[in-house]
């Protein structure tokens, strides 16, 4: 994922509606028609948000006759936590170490006070 | 955290700049004069985007004398890719689920046919 794909799918998430779609849309596939019922939202609001979903590379969707059906994509969701992890991992293991050294120089201090 | 947490959170993500201030701050705490002069970027323009990820919650800061240094917060971005991983696990085992019903249905479909 470059800067461009990052900004889409982020942004994507940045919004209660769409995250409840994709909340639904991870237990199984639906049109939507189907998303708009339970949402309590207009046809129009949900095809926007799809809209958005789909360029931002989070969901795909399918023909089926003449249903269309929106698929969420764990992988697009995996690349996201990727990005995540990376930078929270590395802040993590910086704490540990900065604990590693505070309590080395506690002990040396707790040592020559002995 | 709620909706609100969520949509400040996602969205301060959802720009190249933040994202690599992310990044730098992963590696350690730094000020915004420290940041401002490896990007390039004007002190103006390295605070206002403290101020959207210190808002979001991603970053917080400290006062060390005359020095403000920022600090990531990885506990922030664990809860996002908390919120990530509850849907692409569900997506992803439902997938698997079809998979598992489709390679049954194959299996039958091959043993009426010999």
């Amino acid at each position: 994922m470059d800067d461009n794909d990052l900004d889409a799918a982020f942004s994507s998430l940045a919004d209660p509606a769409r995250r409840a779609i994709i909340a639904r849309l991870s237990r199984s596939s639906a049109t939507v028609n189907e998303l708009a019922e339970p949402f309590a939202m207009t046809k129009q609001a949900v095809s926007k948000h799809i809209h958005v979903l789909e360029q931002a590379g989070m969901i795909t969707r399918t023909r089926d006759g003449q249903r269309r059906p929106c698929h969420l994509d764990p992988a697009a969701l995996e690349a996201l936590t990727g990005w995540i992890d990376t930078y929270r991992l590395e802040a993590e293991q910086q704490y540990r170490r900065l604990d590693g050294v505070l309590s080395t120089l506690q002990h040396q201090d707790s040592k020559e006070q002995s």
